[in-house]
């Protein structure tokens, strides 16, 4: 999916929403338990309740590896199941050196090697240049960096460095040398508020994949106020709040509430901006 | 394996090696290609061909990932074709937010989750604290933490900061305060040659995780020069140099002779410093 059709789904569902698929089998409903493949027929019912109210899909790839074989499979299913007019990210923070990394992005772009081919993926910078340009090789796809990130342990690193100039914001500074706002987007927590404006200065156009809202305690008016852009610019992720909304049999009703209270609340966002 | 187990495999087999099963499908020899399941049977052989000359082997995920299902079922068979006196890491790379790493660990150490349970992981350090910790919950498992790659693109990042303080220097000592010698490791590059005096100054008793000797040009000598300890603390990986040794029939018997020309080798380091 290209920006541009990116842009226009955002413009048509008037919603900004990725939804986070981290299904985690102990989480789920007991009226999806005792199916022959829960996890598979919790995303599926979840997609079907929300696909027209989001934009994006986003599996996590930790939910799926720990189970291993059977994992991995509910993951290539999943990926299936996403319909055409969302984005789907592989949230995989993939990295590793040249040779090494052009196996990750076969493993997630290409589907006649892995079976999977989603429209993005999630990278971490650690390694730098020859381990993220592998994923950029691939056409019409996208390479969404980790820049600064929603948990505490963020702290740690991304901060280091002197003003204006941390590793978060060269990182943001040195990936934009190696690809456009076509092609490249970057993970900003919603918990760092302010920092989207320091971040806006230094990648006007870029998406911005922003995790944090819901759970993490982040807020959607905050990440509006200095992270959206004339092109909207921001895909807002919510997992936990969205898919366990409800562990009743009413999972899929109060997950499609929740995602209907966000798109309306994208709605206004994209109204004030005349989008 | 604990670290006291490690250092006595290592005295015994007189050998630092660290076979890298980074088996590529593509770069397979044709005797192996028409068998039923060739990564494994090629692996199995390879295994049966140095096991004695290592101590340690490290399956990069990469290359199982991207053949998908399939080669996720080769990457839990060849964990179970890792002799229990080598240990056995899981070059992955991994790293998220805490209770995604909580998984990631489970996908690489609890068996009963994913049929697997590799004695070590290698971690990307970006997201901190929380990304880390998970892992080290585990009882008697390694956390092998990216500090200094051996690839060109670790300039780009791992180099920022100040004299004495680049960020691979504050991943090194941060990660000191979260664990011990006896269940954290880091990765240092042979590529970086005098960068091992200044890691021993940080991390004088880690053990270090070195790939780049090999193919990609670093120096047993130089790496040994300035990072052996008394207790050896160096596992140093050979990946393409072993396992692609020839393509031909005598594969097993090349990947044997070479694994064995750098045991000699290390022999003669360990000679050096009475070990």
């Amino acid at each position: 999916m290209t920006r541009s059709q990116l842009i226009a789904q955002i413009r048509q569902k008037r919603s900004f929403l990725c939804v986070g698929l981290d299904t985690d089998v102990q989480l789920l409903p007991e009226c999806v338990k005792h199916l022959p493949n829960p996890v598979l027929a919790f995303n599926k019912q979840i997609i079907d309740a929300t696909h027209d109210l989001c934009v994006a899909y986003k599996p996590n790839t930790a939910f799926y590896e720990s189970r291993g074989v059977a994992g991995w499979q509910d993951l290539v299913q999943t990926w299936q199941s996403i319909p055409g007019d969302c984005l789907s990210i592989a949230d995989a923070k993939r990295g590793d050196i040249g040779n090494t990394s052009t196996r990750y992005a076969q493993a997630f772009f290409e589907e006649k090697s892995s079976g999977m081919s989603f429209d993005a993926i999630t990278v971490a910078p650690y390694m730098g240049s020859d381990s993220v340009k592998p994923f950029l090789a691939f056409n019409d796809k996208w390479t969404i960096v980790l820049a600064l990130t929603s948990n505490e342990g963020s702290a740690d690193f991304q901060h280091l460095g002197s003003e204006n100039s941390h590793l978060f914001e060269q990182v943001i500074q040195k990936v934009q040398t190696w690809a456009s706002p076509e092609q490249v987007m970057f993970v900003v927590g919603a918990t760092r508020g302010e920092a989207f404006k320091t971040i806006r200065k230094l990648a006007p156009q870029h998406f911005l994949l922003v995790p944090g809202v819901g759970a993490q305690g982040g807020s959607l008016a905050d990440v509006c106020r200095f992270g959206i852009t004339s092109d909207c610019g921001l895909l807002v992720n919510a997992s936990r709040s969205i898919i366990y909304a409800s562990n009743g049999t009413d999972f899929a009703e109060r997950a499609r509430d929740e995602a209907m209270r966000m798109q309306q609340e994208m709605a206004i966002e994209l109204d004030k901006i005349n989008f």
